[in-house]
């Protein structure tokens, strides 16, 4: 059956169903570049206001994986798990999470992705290790998964070359926010890691891509069933992010609470989803033990020598590690004081965020360079009580320019009130496939 | 105030109303290449999903109207009225009715098109009189129309500009049938040729491009208004396209048919048309004697004369309106006849416009040529009472194959049943401004 483009997006416009085949020539053509960019625009577009039943979204799904390399890893025996966050404002958990679970032996072939807008990206913390490279041929990935259990890289050019056009278009198109093609666009990604099981952490609040509780659930189940159709053990964690994560925002910063967190310490909500994570990737993968075990990893050290370990196999230089004052850091550092007493009522993620990546953290456009040492140090999260002039936040900075155009933005993301805020869980639900 | 085309694209995506600055920068930035394909093509599929509203409608067409040149004839004092259809099969009514109102004192400066899908264009019908051209720059556009009152053209390449981008893209993204999108694109042409009065021809039915009633009525009273605000008194009439209009399909054939209506001969129906229409252009310019000065200009012959004015001052040979034998025709004739017997209940515009197009009277695509010579002539119309084995229609076509290929579809068309066809008004519905 031929198809064309224009067809196509027809169907979806006017609620149709798109048949297996067209959806198949449809993501071919888009990658070799017969279907043109605005087409796809439109059929975006189209998919934004009609959506893709599960179906279509599986087929989907299945050709954008199978538009480039698929990565297969069937020949070592071992289970192979990754987690992957939909996005947040220092969420360096995956840093912690990854030497924590490989030390125990869950088999990690981790593929992470770069900050942008106002979220960090696991590659560009790790950069912070001088030395450290993301860049790895699948040769060089697979011997470091092989060998140690672990490997934290960013997707090869030729991997999933249809979600990198898709991608790109949608930021400029006004199509992200749509749920099939946000679902159908990580998924992709992680099933041509030839995983055998997938931890999902789905961000909701003002911190997250996603900020309504009930699209976030709705993103979480999608994917979720996605990664059943192609037989890939998926859970999805829908977690808070209406403040940040930890103490830390920015790269270095980050690394430095990561490393806390694999001595012992670390910040509780750091901590918390660290271990539970890892407790879902172990039952994932079938090992035995559960939060115990991962307590002794810390306690044993093994965790801490597998990040080293790591690092060491990727180019890094492990002495940052053992001594965290050799990361890269800003020259000038400004305190952010309380202007009155009370309970902080709301430390928020999105402003947070926003202030540290236009300070240098992270990047407006893909195209710009980050400051590794920018960074925000939180000492008053939601419930702290504060006096007036006690510390909310230290920042460390280069350019004074930058700090005067954002310190009052991020004085307005702290809330103090006369009154305690209500709690709030830091993992809501969890999620597994329906059927 | 700035703008971003997604944040404009993400405010009609979420149902918001366009700034009238936005809009403009928009249209101004599509033209000149600033906001890209893409970007318009995503802004298409939300406007078709999320329609436009008066005031953004009325501002888009004049922001598309001011992307290139206007012509203006304010310094001829006499009413310049144009008549425009949204296009049918059969539909030749321009080229009789211009001159015909032409010579009992309406100005009309005509801008027409080409065929394009299953319809045809009066420029290509006009180009079958060998000589004319409806290549006027605007200098000879303007001389013909202050010495005749009356010229037919093309639109200059430097008129809406906007137009010529956005119309292609949305041929080539399924965008095509939006109203307000139709809406602007047709009204901010006419708008540029500097009327005064604009009679609005919107079929409805099998052939229109829009076929359904309540549709056509839309975008009727749409077009009336947009042409009110803009101070243009604009009238449209919405006809009747299920069956082609009178009995020539085809270039040459429906310039025979056309000078048959000013020799005062011609199907009723194409004859009713070119009166109907004429009456209300006369109304809309102010010319007093309605439909009796009409049939006195066919009978003096004045009409006629005015259509051999315009043909020598575009620079065609005037003979073959003369003795239309000379027109162009193909040299292989087909007959197709009725396989029962009964009335005739249907005889479908969009099936045989699309078998005419195809055996080369029209274009697939904008690039193709088209053959003048082929053309259909319908013998049994709706309503008519055939016997089995008389002629349904006869057909003139070059190319064998392409004969061989449109049989069967071309006599899909007919349908003969025992009981006669309701009656269907030819024009259905006079709708005026309504404010």
């Amino acid at each position: 059956m031929a198809h064309t483009a224009v067809e196509l997006i027809e169907i979806k416009r006017d609620r149709g169903v798109l048949p297996r085949d067209g959806i198949e020539w449809l993501i071919r053509a888009y990658t070799d570049g017969t279907v043109t960019d605005y087409q796809m625009a439109a059929m975006a577009m189209a998919i934004f206001f009609n959506g893709l039943d599960g179906e279509e979204l599986a087929v989907w799904t299945e050709a954008m994986l199978h538009s480039g390399d698929v990565m297969d890893f069937s020949d070592t025996p071992a289970p192979k798990v990754d987690k992957h966050s939909t996005g947040g404002v220092g969420d360096k958990i995956s840093i912690p999470l990854a030497p924590l679970v490989a030390s125990v032996g869950v088999t990690v072939p981790m593929m992470s992705g770069r900050g942008l807008g106002h979220t960090g990206g696991t590659l560009d913390k790790l950069e912070t290790i001088p030395g450290f490279t993301t860049r790895l041929d699948s040769d060089r990935f697979r011997s470091t998964l092989i060998e140690h259990g672990l490997v934290i890289a960013g997707a090869s050019e030729t991997m999933v070359p249809a979600d990198r056009k898709l991608y790109e278009l949608r930021d400029a198109t006004g199509t992200v926010p749509s749920i099939p093609l946000i679902a159908s666009s990580i998924m992709s990604k992680k099933l041509a890691e030839g995983l055998d099981g997938l931890l999902l952490d789905v961000k909701t609040g003002s911190g997250a891509s996603i900020k309504v509780f009930q699209e976030s659930r709705a993103l979480a189940q999608t994917m979720v069933d996605i990664g059943a159709r192609h037989g890939v053990r998926t859970v999805a964690l829908i977690t808070w992010m209406g403040q940040p994560l930890g103490r830390e925002v920015g790269n270095a910063n980050e690394i430095r609470e990561s490393i806390e967190v694999l001595r012992g310490e670390g910040p509780e909500d750091v901590v918390e989803l660290t271990m539970a994570f890892g407790e879902v990737m172990m039952e994932i993968a079938g090992i035995e033990g559960g939060r115990e075990r991962l307590e002794q990893a810390i306690d044993s050290g093994a965790a801490m020598e597998k990040l080293i370990e790591v690092t060491v196999a990727q180019g890094g230089d492990p002495s940052v590690i053992e001594n965290p004052d050799l990361l890269p850091t800003c020259a000038n550092e400004a305190i952010l004081t309380a202007s009155r007493s009370g309970f902080v009522t709301r430390c928020d993620a999105l402003t947070l965020g926003a202030a540290a990546t236009r300070l240098g953290a992270g990047r407006d456009r893909k195209e710009d360079d980050i400051d590794p040492g920018v960074g925000i140090t939180i000492d008053a999260k939601v419930g702290s009580t504060v006096s007036i002039g006690d510390t909310l936040a230290r920042v460390r900075y280069s350019d004074p320019a930058k700090w005067d155009a954002q310190r009052d933005l991020l004085a307005s993301a702290w809330a103090i009130e006369d009154e305690p805020p209500a709690q709030q869980d830091l993992i809501i639900e969890r999620i597994v496939a329906t059927s």
